[in-house]
């Protein structure tokens, strides 16, 4: 949420559905809970049992279906869909899902949440060998693996393709007469399975969804796990054993909706954990505790709970979206960040002031902050932060892949602090995070079973393509350690 | 706020401004922070000190002005602008304002907050005198009066119009010279003057919008008065001494945003204040604490702060505007009220549960704030609302101007309970409100200077146009009542 | 017609139809016939026999009418619309007709072809008397004057109020139970009436749009006429009988379609008559003549034909309106002109070409056509103009006011010739063009019934507001020629 | 042109240049003179000499490039452009030209004039062998034909592939530092190159988009030359020998402009050819001869001058195109056809008409016109048709496949003239067409160097994936003859 203001990005949502009347509208419905993951674009793909049927474009989910025949006209009992965060030079419409081929021995359409580590190799393999890409989706990959596999079905083709792609990803395919998903064998990205009342079961990457189209939660679909949906039910089928929990900690930390349940907890829940664990690590002397809305205050109210400090409302977010064109001079761009966040004065004034905060990516925003609190009147500022300091690039679905902009890979927590002009700031330990948290199964995985290695740089598999980027900056990390 | 799921609408926010460069980019600012007050249409009209400029249009601000050009187009340094709520068959574009109406003597724009009471009178006394309507607008009829008048100022003609004109206004007149605005005799409707660094005032319906352009709150206009803003700075006049403040205590309430401040008080802190002592009169015995987002989360954190009780987050309102467009079945239209609002499953699950809301009006909403709650496993849904029931129409300015419309005009607190589906229901009482509230001054008017004739039907004017649809309501109610 | 290449544009078509099922599509059908009088703007008001119902916006009438509902919406059995020609500075939707204004006793639709000559003083005239304008049009007036008359019928009021304005007016005005048209005193625009086989009465001002609809042509409205049509039928009323037909020539030599009858006199072969009579005026030693299209076809084949010479098609119009505003170089620019008009290399090249246009306003079109014969190889260019020279501006209906633009106010044949580089050139005489036109009953009027004050100043009425500015040109017009 | 009323429909028209600044401005103009060629979509690939930019959608390209932004993005000194007509379930964006493709050794774009007729062959095989088409156009088949081949240049992987490729097209193609043009071994249709003052050359469909830049014709491309120009200039390379000149004889007939100059032949004069060799052919005792606007005035001239007769404007062609969504009654469909067309009562009224049509094909519009004649007051209506009978489905690049729809291939003359109630019919010959027309170098090919198969069903090259079809309706056609 709070997209505007942070410089991390979720690339992707994905919602299908198989077996009900509506299901375009459903998937609608669904994607709309999923909007938080990706605002840049958004598309549907029907089946009428027959023929599949598109409709995609750039802009919020409202934007794209702004004239309902464009809805209607997507016919047919199953349907997959999905949100998209798009970097400014790749929004052609050619690289919005969910995208739909069409072969003289029938359609297929696919939908991706996630980043693929092998991408440029495979690419470069398969336009080696004759293939034509239209988009520079990682996505559209998978597709041209399928199609290259001779004298198998379809499925034997996925599976193959399925081992041969590297990274974080959750797909869903649609075909004529079945849903199929499949994740990633670290399960880097959530995918949970729902079923409606009617029977019809319904995929998704979070149970906001579910709850949104009022499907009954199933089960989280597991690392290399390949789901098939069709008229006879649904059939959980693995495309390989060589599988190892490690969901992304940022998912908890700063993405999903907090009413999702991931892997048995409650998003809001370890938030307030995280809170509560951090006002143990890292306390302050101070009249209050506030919260950087909305993805923040369940870690606040946790903060001020453990704390024993009153919660309160300090800060504002406007619930409409600016267009941030407008700014001519320095004054105006200031102007700009005001129109997102206010500082609530009848609050703050004369008030030492906790704020917690999720993460600080590049710092910029949490120098506003600051500002903007000091400005209202607060006497003192004391950030916190419900996460360890990010240091590390994602490779598995997040939209930084340089260190160089990440604030806390190049300073210190006191530099930091000096920085965004705080009078303190603290961090939650790796180990409180991953005990905050606490995944279901995750006791039988390293780090219980999440992915953190923004902050300690641990990789849980090769990075292929990447690897060569990152450990140039891994090195310059150290060699500025040492310094 | 969260105006899709309340049957209740303020009708506009009005911003201006004198003598800053840019000015129609600070009123773009100003208005986004005023958008929860109208999300119909928008307008800005700037002055460049000869002519004046005008943009307007249907939609958010945002879509209205999603050419930059149409906003740079509106040079000059000064500006008016508004953001309006309009019913269904209003939505003409020649509705939004501001007007601006061009005289071979010099062009006049308006915008207004605000309701007449004896619009339909003045209207056909003008018609009949030989006037000229283009809009539905109530507004209108202000610049017809002014023109009638002969041989006079344009100050000396408004200031008559003013004394003829009843009901709730606060209006914003720009000239090519000056930038004027003018509050009704009870200051109904709540409207700020704030200064920027460089002297350039500023005039708005919130102080959340001072904020935003990043002026110095300077004060309240008070009943009665004109301000005339040129460049010889500010002179504050009067157009009448028979006023007695009476501001509207649903902008406290419901729609003010929490960072503003009204006559002295912050609208946060008041309805803090309104849940601690709605948790007094109206305690339950429960596990914890919810608030119905956004604008009920600050009496739900007092209420739960009064009675020692855990306040969680249990319900999520999804930041993202919805299309409702597509409601074929029952059960999607369902899906459709899961689109706003979702429970927390892993907050209220097996949970006693107070859920604190501003106001009941039709009850549509609450009955599915019950249900939601319900169906994420909550045991017990206790409501309490933290203001008194909704019983009488307001016509100073919000849209409700029929009593059937009205679920507290109609039944019993327990009738109520029981159709809702809550297991307890609780109200403020009046004089909590009002203690909750206490605005700066107020100790010297009826009701420490607030309109609370939605809760007593006793209005603080006469009535007017509505005068007879009142007293038949009135009468309705009595005998419902008696029997 | 090719209103793109000339300095000279009508302002308005206008049609009515009552008594019809789907009026507004036929209404539609109707203004796309006259879509050459005005391409600025469009709208339909109708009527359902108690409200009337608007839709107009800028731009083309299939533009403003993309949306279906749009036109849907405008339900009943009677309509009047309007396409308009509009100057840059005035194309808010506020200028757009018919305007539609709303009384408590009552709707009433106006829309309107010409141009007042008092509208000046009467507006300032009704401001202090407390009128409130919200459109820059001329056409406004009316409704006031309308409203101020007391104590008498709308039909009395209209009638008086026509008699105050001057100046050029075809008027159609709609309220909920019948159409009324009014033409000025002049007949300076036409304006005819038609009727469908059900016996509803269709008022337009060209006949092909009485064609288009399937209409039979019943009569031209005459001076100072007013019709009335309403459920009992027609009726022929006047205003005045202070009338004297100077219906504009201009009609006939650019302005209305080909295929119209105006007066009696097809407009087509009223061109083809001016092409004869100017080839014996005129002639040409020269191997073809061509005409440049589309509004000089006509006149080019009665040159052709009277001279003997080979008629050919030496000139191509793009049938596609071109976006003009990438223009970065001066090359470019010239690739414009190019876009619009080709010349035919495998008809002119080698060749001795009389290229017949119908008029020449500023020149500079006339020098671009010449210099893109010449590129494609025509030996020789004689141009013939097919009107005599425009040295006086139009003030009643036509967008030119100043007699600076216009190249004969300027200069002499000659000096036109050299300027526009041809190797001759030739205009038609006024006593030629008057014969060739002839309207029916023309012989009881000066110069025929037509108004030719556009090329020998001599203006049928008082020109009230403009008076003065004709003066001065007129006398710097002399002051020239004595030279 | 006048596609509206017409059941044929020309593919597509290309443009090209290489060298230029402001290469897209330059593509722009040069569509604009083409968009007869095309109206469904358009869009221009330019290159930067890097990377290739593309911007592409559906309708006229005045629409399609309303944002002038959406030009200035396509930087760079060359560019292709492209205007498509599509039939209605193919128009998504996807298909709209030209295609760009990425690939890690570069950019590539193309652009297709025409149709292949073994494209569902290769498509199958090349899907067969992995490949993923994303559009349903033969077009994009090029490209993965050329990506399949290995160890060779890109010039040498596109001959090969432009051997295996059968059928009628004009492609170009852009990579970052060449321009490549190629031409079936037919010509089918028609290729121009031109030069800039600057040396620059210019492709394009037609030479009116030469003229329209303002380049200087260089030559035809002839059939089955490769055409390579970059930085060093223009070479003409050729992709095999095998072929045979036979351009579409439509081209004269009907699709292009009357300024272009084909194979040496300027459009009007041949059109006027066949008017002449008509008249002598089918003569008519009338008193006036009328041309259908616009494609048949040319020859309608011819007819006349060869008899003797007047040549009149009897038909109005409406230059603003119609929305025809609007039609729930006949009687309204009837209206709709008169937006289009309108004959002018003061020319046919009372008289003998013979109006000169290039061509029927399914007869409903010349039904229409005559209707229209007749009403408008024709004593007699004698339709001549300045091509022989339209009987044969083309395979090449028109979009007409089925010979049921041609009323010519189910009909006699006498039948036909009946059906569309003409008081007499008549046709050119075969041979007075190829007469007419004769094109540069014809004469060493079979038919003049043209395609006549429209009218004999004589193809000059196998079928492919026609064959069959074609066979099925020429047996069903002799069957009906032979009754």
């Amino acid at each position: 949420m709070s997209y505007e203001i942070k410089g991390l990005n979720e690339e992707c949502g994905v919602f299908g559905v198989f077996g009900a009347e509506n299901a375009s509208q459903l998937t609608y419905f669904g994607l709309h809970s999923l909007q938080h993951r990706g605002q840049e674009g958004a598309g549907i793909v029907s089946s009428d049992g027959d023929r599949l049927h598109q409709h995609r474009d750039r802009g919020l989910l409202a934007k794209v279906f702004a004239d309902e025949k464009d809805l209607l006209r997507l016919t047919g009992d199953s349907a997959i869909g999905h949100v998209r965060y798009g970097t400014s030079g790749n929004n052609s419409i050619n690289n919005i899902q969910p995208f739909l081929f069409r072969f003289h021995d029938g359609d297929v359409a696919l939908a991706h949440n996630g980043n693929l580590t092998n991408a440029v190799t495979l690419k470069r393999d398969l336009e080696d060998r004759g293939a034509v890409f239209q988009s520079n989706s990682d996505t559209e990959i998978l597709i041209h693996l399928i199609r290259q596999k001779q004298n198998c079905t379809f499925i034997e083709a996925l599976k193959q393709s399925l081992n041969e792609v590297k990274g974080g990803f959750a797909f869903l395919l649609l075909r004529k007469d079945s849903l199929i998903a499949a994740l990633d064998p670290n399960g880097f990205r959530p995918l949970s399975i729902g079923q409606l009342d009617n029977g019809a079961y319904v995929v998704a990457s979070e149970t906001c969804a579910l709850d949104t189209v009022g499907a009954k939660f199933v089960r989280d679909v597991q690392p290399g796990e390949l789901i098939v949906i069709n008229k006879n039910g649904m059939k959980i089928d693995r495309y390989t054993d060589k599988t190892q929990l490690s969901i992304c900690s940022m998912e908890y930390i700063y993405f999903a909706r907090p009413d999702s349940i991931i892997h048995g907890v409650t998003v809001h829940n370890a938030r307030k954990r995280m809170g509560k664990l951090l006002a143990k690590e890292q306390p302050a002397d101070a009249d209050m505790v506030i919260g950087v809305p909305n993805s923040s205050l369940s870690a606040a109210s946790g903060y001020a709970e453990e704390l024993g400090l009153p919660y309160e409302m300090g800060l504002i977010k406007n619930q409409y979206i600016a267009r941030t064109f407008i700014q001519p001079t320095q004054e105006l761009r200031e102007r700009g960040v005001k129109m997102k966040l206010s500082a609530v004065r009848g609050v703050v004034e004369g008030k030492r002031v906790v704020v917690v905060d999720d993460s600080i990516v590049r710092g910029t925003t949490s120098k506003q902050l600051v500002k903007l609190l000091r400005e209202a009147g607060a006497k003192e500022v004391h950030m916190r932060i419900s996460s360890p300091p990010f240091k590390f690039p994602c490779f598995y679905g997040i939209d930084i892949s340089t260190r160089s902009e990440l604030m806390a890979a190049n300073h210190t927590v006191e530099e930091m602090s000096d920085l965004i002009g705080a009078d303190s700031l603290g961090f939650l330990s790796i180990p409180s995070l991953i005990k905050a948290i606490s995944v279901k199964g995750g006791a039988d995985y390293p780090n219980g079973g999440l992915t953190v290695a923004y902050f300690d740089g641990k990789y849980p598999t090769p990075l292929y393509d990447y690897e060569e980027a990152y450990l140039t900056s891994l090195k310059s990390q150290q060699e500025r350690e040492e310094k």
